[in-house]
């Protein structure tokens, strides 16, 4: 099974989306993938590189501020830029580029197992010198400032002098589209050049934010492995490696840059930096890959799918695990923006995607990058509280609907701040996480704090209203019905919230009363809190409707007239291009699965028979022009048991920017679409869940497929799942034995013994 | 009975104020009330002069802009400063201020008979000198474009040389909040110098606004009664005139100002108003004040609320009445702004203010004006059909919350553009034409066209759910609320307003066939839609709670809970000062009436116990943060009984502005409250309605009072209203004789005779 993407186009179009699709990173460092050698004159390109968290703030600017409208937000900058090498042939005006002399071939790759890019050039100069010039980078998931680029030269006919110039460059700008007049002041320039020059061989830029007064370094060393003239320059913002050699037989150049910034490093960023390029001397290009390949290795011994005959989803579902796995942050300064790492959309801020869509992907994979993702979530707890007082609510914790250092960002609160169902699925993937780790000492350390403040949001919000517990005015995930009262999911995640607030303190009280105790007396929790909080989530309104069975999306969902698809031009989707919000409020028109997504978060809430007919009405009211909807139409296709349906939405998220169909690749992948990839596997057509009652699955195959595997880490034990030939084999490849539900029934996994059951049909 | 303001005063805050109060204009030109001689240093003012209408366009900036969010919006622009007037005694170095030398007495009078403004200065210079100055200044109800400063000068122990310095000042910025980051950029400087210099004796500036080109000009001329030496010159944008001359017995000087303006006077808008400088020519001021004694005669004949025994009541009723006729616009560029022509709050914006709240006054005292207030709405009718289609509409037109020039300007929807009622509210104001003037003629022209337009949103907008026309996703007047479904106020205007729209239609077809064909062909109207907006109205939902017994806000109103006022200190107020918009919105709270204002708008459509059962509820929960509230309620008040609360509530609006009781009198006066102050005396108390079946009245008489009287115009009738002696005396004083109901049973009214009854309680 080929684990590479290819592409050898150069077309500026695809070029910018490639930018994107072969964007490379680790958590902390992303660099998208730019042409070392740079461009034709006036093509676009969005040269960029990112450091997770690394931000500016900048003014948000309202026609009308209205009281706790948030004054700034938070930018994800671009930084400086360590990418270029250029090389020159002797006699030749023009250096080796895909846009000058004569291309003969041209290749692409992205290796995802072996965690490096790489693009193969047979170019001939104008003078007819032919070359081969192959250029690997590596952004190392071992070392995570570093980002090594080697770039091979061999002569094809001829012999003779080269120049390459490779550049540090601090002069950088974020990308802003020039057509769109809102971000074009105060978006592009947030950077001014601190400090560069050279130390030894090294050659560094230390940039710093015009208004965080955030400072992040890149310190670069050169390699050449032939004799030659080097020289390392500095000027206005830019160091300049220049060498000059004899080109005889094929030359290895590697540029070493090592980056580093003011929120993991300290305030010596160079000195910092030239120690991490220190320790990792005597290191080759070569070693690089290997480490990278051993990580990798034991990455996708984990997180791998396999798709026994289509290679295109095969393909699709590799990429988006592989990048997931470069974006996700590592740290309590970071956590995976909507874009990863690899594009400049949504200013490279957290959303809920983390949480729903990404943060499940790691929890059965790589359980210490979730662990780390909930701590990114209880750093700015303090933050969240701050923002409820601002709110107006007494007590408790409101995450900000989009943020990076934790205030929130949005400045358009209908589908911003009003949805506070985020803080409902911090606390449902805290949920999550002990009921996959059962880790008590987290749950001391973090989660109960968490459970309690969220929970204490609902209290705060919510009111009795002739014996139900009402939630008014939020707004659910579907951003095309906004301010509502008792909005099915947030009421139905509150619920969990609530439920698990008290549960979690229940636990506790079990495992470490003393620390409970110090928990109460710290968060001034009563006993009759506790109360409330169960009373609160019994009592939770989950709107039905009897004559259609179904839950409505809110209170007043079903009584608005439903849009009229049917003389909407299929040019007017997204509709949120082309209709005001209020056009799109008044009708019964979905951006995304809302209900239906509950219906998968915690199934056990309604009926079988509920969750179909919703499933049913919804859809035909969804337009999905949101990329998280179609991986939660598939999951729920899958139980439902419409598996065309399921195959279809599928279809649709594995790949989402492989293929562009969204349109807007460029800006940065969908991260949590690709999420999405994986639960509509896993849990689509596997069925997995993970509930009080330990692990489940339920798997069914579609009917084009032969078969698929995939792996399961859970509670210390690494799983091995297959289905093929009309069975579903379980294989305990790690840990002790293990009891999980199998369509309901209870299978023991013991070591070393594959256990194997007919697929049910539903 | 007093007919002057007077105000002594020269402390900074309260100058601020009165440079509101004191506001001249004649709606075209404002002047604010500053000093002509300036003021200390570093002390504040607002030196406004305003042409309504005359407007920039500025960007609206946004953080997150979606579809259809207006990218720009107009902005009133303070213009050319002719205020400027210093007086030198010779040897002395300070000009006779205030705030230099000593001041021996200092007495401000604002004359609401006569119509012009007074200071009386007497005033001893640091080196002894002692004089009398006597500041009056016009801006002419009878010449639009004249404002003149008269300056009495006496010498009371010295006889010497003076010297009179005049300017007329280009270099004018907008007024912009320090401590208000949001206008900062972009909003103070709006205007550049076009041209200006000297023509023979008029000194002459033109100023152009940024950036919709709009030019205004000021060409002044002055005059003094004695023999002196006069220079007129240009510098920097600034004309100055210079007079010396001996003073030895009282002089006179006076400042000829005449504004002209690109919308209103063509291109040339120097010679047009030097023109209109010539056709002045041999008026003095004493001529200008007795044309304005003239048509103020007139006004007050007809406007004037006499109440017999409360001094201050009668002062603020008096002061309300004259600021209305000096802010309301009399051509189709302009109409009445949230402000007038006193301040720059709320941009220079006309919003529904103008038909609910001052349209009424002028309607049954000036009908000309009122007729004028349409016909501005007519002329942006283009605009609110564009706005319509951009909105998603395909038909109808959606006039603007809040314009100058006719696109929307507000930036903010869930209490801008979701206010779909203001569409109504302008058929609302039409009907009150048709039923008070039955003026078929204007029907055709503009009436039948409005009604059909804004009917026709109603129709794109609704929709019929299990036999109801419901309205989803609009705001109603309580910005408290917003973005609801089948909002009761909403829902019965624009019930009434389908329904008119059929009615106008059936009446022209009676008046005038072939101009009713003619329109139908135009708008494209066939006899099924008339038939659809008859189906409408009669199918409209007009929520109501069983068990309340009252109108609910909307659909979900009453199953939020209730603000938390027992715990919401004093200084919190007003809420949304304190409070982000979604926590508002998710209680019962209301910022002004709504409801209640629906049921005095049209009483007919709910019972009388329904109506007093909704009066009790909102009352309960109404902040009255906005000064559109109080009036409201005092009427209502009044319809149901309660007559302290009436009276209490009437005592809120009738010096709102004298007292600054909402602390921000110095933006300039809050117009729509000051006709509330009229429609809770002649509504309220006197309980007059406006119906198809004519005119009626129910009048009552506040516990403290002795008598109250006003006039109602009607149908070229003029008719006397007085409340005395526990008797209601109505006398027709113009016209033909005319029956109106009293207490609901029908009167004669014949010319000469008075008709008496004695009160009916309730």
């Amino acid at each position: 099974m080929n684990w590479s993407i290819s592409n050898h186009e150069s077309t500026p179009d695809v070029l910018l989306n490639m930018e994107s699709i072969f964007a490379q990173g680790n958590g902390y460092l992303g660099v998208r993938g730019n042409f070392e050698e740079g461009y034709a004159e006036g093509m676009s390109s969005i040269r960029g590189t990112y450091l997770n968290a690394y931000h500016d703030v900048i003014d948000v600017p309202y026609g009308e501020k209205l009281y706790a409208f948030p004054s700034t937000q938070q930018k994800l900058v671009n930084m400086i830029d360590a990418q270029t090498i250029r090389i020159y042939l002797e006699g030749e005006e023009a250096p080796v580029s895909l846009y000058s002399g004569k291309v003969i071939s041209y290749e692409r790759y992205f290796h995802m197992d072996r965690g490096y890019s790489e693009r193969i050039l047979h170019w001939k100069s104008a003078g007819g010198k032919e070359i081969k010039a192959t250029f690997r980078r590596v952004v190392s998931f071992v070392h995570r400032e570093l980002f090594v680029i080697d770039v091979r030269i061999e002569p094809l006919n001829f012999k003779g002098q080269v120049k390459i110039v490779s550049t540090i460059n601090g002069n950088v700008v974020n990308y802003t589209n020039p057509n769109d007049p809102r971000v074009a002041a105060g978006h592009a320039k947030r950077l001014t050049v601190a400090d560069y020059g050279v130390r030894g061989e090294y050659g560094f830029v230390v940039d710093e934010t015009m208004t965080s007064k955030l400072q992040a370094a890149c310190v670069t060393q050169h390699q050449l492995d032939a004799e030659g003239q080097a020289s390392l320059t500095a000027e206005g913002g830019v160091v300049t490696y220049t060498t000059t050699f004899e080109l005889n037989e094929p030359v290895s150049f590697t540029k070493w840059n090592i980056f580093t910034d003011t929120l993991r490093h300290g305030d010596k960023l160079t000195d910092r930096a030239i120690e991490l390029q220190e320790a990792l001397r005597g290191k080759s290009f070569e070693d690089v890959l290997a480490e990278q390949k051993h990580y990798l290795d034991d990455y996708w011994k984990r997180a791998d799918i396999e798709i026994g005959n289509d290679a295109k989803l095969q393909e699709g579902i590799r990429f988006n695990l592989f990048h997931l796995l470069q974006s996700a942050g590592r740290d309590e300064h970071s956590n995976i923006s909507a874009k990863g790492l690899t594009g400049e959309g949504y200013e490279g801020h957290y959303f809920w995607d983390t949480e729903i869509y990404m943060f499940p992907v790691f929890l059965m994979s790589q359980p210490e990058i979730a662990r780390q993702l909930l701590v990114y979530r209880y750093s700015i707890l303090d933050q969240a509280r701050e923002r409820a007082r601002e709110m107006g609510h007494r007590r408790g914790a409101l995450f900000p609907w989009r943020t990076i250092s934790g205030t929130e960002c949005s400045s358009f609160f209908p589908s911003g701040t009003a949805q506070y169902h985020i803080s409902a699925d911090i606390a449902y993937s805290y949920i999550q996480y002990y009921l996959a780790e059962q880790d008590n000492e987290f749950l001391v350390a973090y989660g109960a704090e968490m459970l309690i403040e969220t929970a204490r949001l609902w209290m705060e919000i919510g009111h009795y209203h002739e014996g139900a517990f009402h939630l008014d005015e939020v707004t659910g995930p579907d951003e095309y019905t906004c301010l509502v009262n008792n909005n099915y999911y947030t009421n139905v995640m509150a619920k969990h919230n609530l439920k698990w607030a008290a549960k979690s303190c229940a636990i506790l009280q079990d495992y470490d009363a003393a620390a409970l105790e110090a928990l109460y007396s710290r968060l001034g929790v009563s006993p009759q809190e506790l109360e409330d909080w169960q009373n609160a989530a019994d009592a939770m309104l989950l709107p039905f409707d009897e004559k259609l069975g179904i839950n409505p999306q809110d209170d007043t969902f079903l009584r608005k007239a439903v849009w009229d698809f049917e003389n909407t031009p299929e040019d007017k989707y997204p509709l949120l291009l082309h209709y005001h919000p209020l056009t799109l409020y008044r009708y019964q028109v979905c951006k995304q699965a809302d209900t239906v997504l509950a219906h998968f978060l915690l199934e056990d809430e309604q009926s079988m028979e509920t969750i179909r007919q919703s499933y049913d009405y919804y859809e035909t009211i969804t337009t999905h022009d949101s990329s998280l909807s179609s991986c939660i139409f598939s999951i729920m296709a899958s139980k439902v048991g419409y598996s065309d349906k399921a195959y279809s939405y599928f279809n649709e998220t594995a790949r989402l920017d492989l293929d562009n169909t969204h349109g807007n690749t460029k800006d940065g992948l969908h991260l949590a679409n690709m999420g999405g990839t994986w639960m509509a596997i896993v849990s689509g057509f596997a069925g997995m869940r993970l509930k009080e009652s330990g692990l489940s699955l339920a798997p069914s195959i579609p009917a084009s497929w032969e078969q698929y595997a995939f792996r399961l880490t859970f509670r210390g034990r690494l799983i091995a799942v297959q289905i093929a030939n009309g069975e579903v084999a379980l294989e305990l490849l790690e840990g002790d034995r293990l009891e999980l539900a199998l369509y309901g029934k209870p299978v023991e996994l013991e070591p070393g013994r594959s256990v194997k059951q007919p697929l049910s049909s539903k």
